[in-house]
């Protein structure tokens, strides 16, 4: 089932797709994915399933996209989570490392990622991204794909200027062994909210695509285009940390809830016809249009603007 | 007028100080003080005031409470923010740094801290936190206290251990100058989601303030207490960049919405009865119960369990 959030007439309004090119209109009660998300899967297949005996049809190519999930409790984002990464990585840790992007970056299908020019460099990262269903603390690994709801697609636009702006090379205070004394460390710390979470660095959908039709998840074809120019051409299968590997890893520390998005981590292999690397995309210089595809989900477009 | 949302017999629900031993019921509409702020704070004050007039009375001792906002948006909070901290800091950002803690890592008065022992060091950081009302877009500095609902307190729990192991020193993929190769930048990057944003790492409360009482938010004393004794001794007027200065820049990159929750900084000066560092405060060692005041505030105090 593809599952999807439109601007129906100003309300979201969450529409299921009967065919590649139309898609049936869900009971009013069901806003967004996230609205489902947080009653059950059950429900949630019995109103699409109704919406797709009954509902009222819409164009595919007519619509106006919304993120699927309008307002994720949180967004967690993986870091450095490619097979291609380890190689670059002088020191770090051996679990995966997670920041939040606010739900307010979240753009849909179609709208523009705004940049000032003063972002500096800012590329994509397409991602494979995880809707939860049911939520939980302390998730096991074994269990964890039982707390999917579906999976979707981000792109986790990411400003490096802004982060290079954002890292502090500083003395950190750390305690004194024994005492009320401070001792200074030498440390870098960066924080990441301007670099990967400012307004449209989040772009998400189109569709959530419910877990009956994902077989494997780290068995998913996923490319980055420029202008139609293919960049990255990687798989899920290169993901470094699994998707239950990060639900149970993420759970221990953070409580997760129904509607919650996580991003797997960027794919990163180039095209094997050469090219670019996705850091070479500098979208403030280039403008155009950025995509992002992964097999079994769909394509998620996104033209840059500057304001 | 100080609001507060507490457990009300199973269900969150908005309250008003009638005075320090008793609080009056928000009529059923309003859960929290997002709730409120995501109306008007015209309507939340009428509603207040019905409660003030004939609204269920509770005596403040007997107060299960939760975080103010229970969900809100975002939670922005301000990195190194204090005058303290220029002296310590090599290289660095001159404009706030930003990250973001999750909803699910807020906890209300009283509730406890969990940790766990592979935690390694955790201190809390006393911080002033704002609580949006009209959100918007690039705010202007001279316009943006109109957008504050309100002042709480935010304990920004903050493991130093856990930001060891999730920073990475690596080569970072740059674009070489012109045409599709990369060059590697050797570079230090960290993520905050468990350092910052584990569960009961947010405690946030009791109060909310409205704006109305709290004449100068860069004139209160700010202390944080360990078991009793005083450790931190410092005042709002030694944040570096002042509450309209982070509202226009945050909101210069991110939306701000109505419930948003901004943490100001940590309170840094130590007792002058000298004493130790906040950092010197391992609650994972320590135990115990620590607690943020804030002038015209009030008390937020947690105790440390470990699960």
């Amino acid at each position: 089932m593809r599952l999807a959030t439109i601007d129906h007439g100003g309300r979201p309004t969450l529409v299921v797709a009967t065919s590649d090119d139309e898609v049936a209109v869900l009971p009013e009660r069901f806003a967004d994915v996230g609205s489902i998300s947080r009653v059950s899967a059950e429900v949630g297949v019995a109103a699409a399933n109704e919406a797709l005996a009954a509902g009222e049809r819409l164009p595919t190519a007519d619509l106006t996209w919304l993120p699927p999930v309008l307002r994720p409790g949180k967004i967690v984002c993986v870091a450095l989570n490619n097979s291609a990464n380890p190689r670059r990585i002088i020191s770090g840790p051996a679990t995966p490392a997670m920041f939040i992007k606010p739900s307010s970056a979240l753009v849909g299908h179609g709208r523009p990622v705004r940049l000032r020019r003063s972002d500096g460099r800012v590329h994509p990262e397409p991602e494979l991204a995880v809707v939860i269903g049911a939520g939980g603390g302390d998730i096991a690994e074994s269990d964890a794909l039982s707390h999917v709801f579906g999976y979707t697609i981000l792109n986790d636009i990411t400003a490096p200027d802004l982060r290079a702006e954002d890292t502090f090379h500083y003395q950190a205070v750390h305690p004194s062994p024994g005492g009320d004394e401070v001792r200074y460390v030498e440390s870098w710390v960066s924080y990441p909210a301007r670099y990967k979470g400012s307004d449209t660095f989040g772009p998400l959908g189109p569709w959530v695509v419910t877990t009956d039709e994902i077989a494997d998840p780290h068995a998913l074809r996923i490319t980055c285009t420029h202008d139609g120019r293919l960049v990255t051409d990687d798989t899920t299968a290169n993901l470094r940390f699994s998707v239950s590997e990060v639900i149970a890893f993420a759970s221990r520390y953070m409580t997760l809830e129904a509607g919650d998005v996580i991003g797997m981590g960027t794919a990163l292999r180039r095209s094997p016809q050469g090219g670019a690397a996705v850091q070479n995309l500098d979208l403030n210089r280039l403008g155009g249009e950025v995509a992002v595809q992964i097999d079994g989900i769909g394509t998620l477009a996104n033209p840059v603007q500057w304001r």
